[in-house]
């Protein structure tokens, strides 16, 4: 290959880290534990990349990790484009597939061909849930909010008027990738419920 | 095992988990990519795993990129304590070593016993750059707020009085891991210097 393929090459991914940045201004709707501000995509991809390393055991077994915390890295990615949407608003959460699909195509797109298939593949694989490593990524997701919430005193499930019963149903999906951290998240919801801080 | 060493083992790590969130209000000197605010070191280590993921290839050979990747989430942990160092501050960076190292066994210490030893040999691999492993991470860390600063018609190289004699002594970190990333950096601190973004 040429010095000049490999300089388009490196360009291109170059490209890629500089759009990303924009993933730092993104906020979701969550706060930081502490309650000072709302988190951004980008610290909260980290935080699961690090739930990822921590929590392993908790996965069904033979989970190969590192491709979870790969995943968990490039997961909210479309959202630069597509903004991020509140799982609790199942209208909005409709029509973001095909802007998130879109996103996908133009941001991944920025890097080299082999390499944009490499990471629409790992995002394909979140979305789809259809792998243990995609199930467990996916858990540490759900979790991440209900944790955050509930050391908050409830946080923004008061504010977006979230039952607990809505919140057990994002649990249910907690459930399909780790048992342990399902039952810890149910017990993460009754407490906030005992407290007053979660409608029931 | 008991169930109840299980739950303890499980509340170690959520404690953990609770408290590095704490990463994602330790500031930086550098901005994001477009100036617009400090980059924080939880979203930084984000965008660093994503870089090493997307530039494996300018790393020497058989590198265990994986490795990197969790070599960077946890690479700053320890300023949640110790604060962020600016590395063109010679003597803080030679008092930050000890109060680093405390953060190290304070905060990967909440930890069960054997993951705390993993984080903490991340970590040191990480400091002492004695692995290919852990000098592709380096040069990725030393890389990042270069391209910033060079995006940003110099960003805080100014608002420092850092000089390009000091940001090319950086830059001989970022060739001991990769030569090529050696060779771009190289380029844009060139490049500033050229524009009079950054001071000869």
């Amino acid at each position: 290959m040429t010095t000049a393929h490999h300089q388009d090459r490196m360009q291109a991914q170059i490209t890629f880290i500089l759009e990303i940045d924009k993933l730092k201004r993104v906020l979701r709707r969550n706060t930081l534990i502490d309650g000072s501000r709302r988190e951004n995509d980008a610290e909260h991809s980290w935080h699961l990349g690090m739930l990822a390393m921590v929590m392993g055991e908790h996965a069904e077994p033979g989970v190969n990790l590192d491709r979870v915390v790969r995943m968990l890295l490039v997961h909210d990615i479309v959202e630069i484009d597509a903004g991020d949407t509140f799982i609790y608003d199942v209208v909005a959460v409709e029509a973001q597939e095909a802007a998130e699909q879109a996103a996908a195509e133009r941001i991944f797109g920025l890097l080299p061909a082999e390499q944009a298939r490499e990471f629409q593949e790992l995002w394909e694989e979140f979305e789809a849930r259809a792998t243990p490593e995609a199930r467990f990524a996916k858990a540490l997701d759900r979790l991440a909010p209900i944790m955050a919430n509930h050391h908050n005193e409830g946080g923004t499930w008061a504010l977006y008027k979230v039952t607990a019963s809505q919140v057990l149903e994002k649990v249910a999906i907690i459930v399909a990738g780790s048992a342990t951290l399902g039952a810890f998240a149910t017990e993460l919801v009754e407490m906030s419920v005992a407290r007053g801080h979660l409608a029931p």
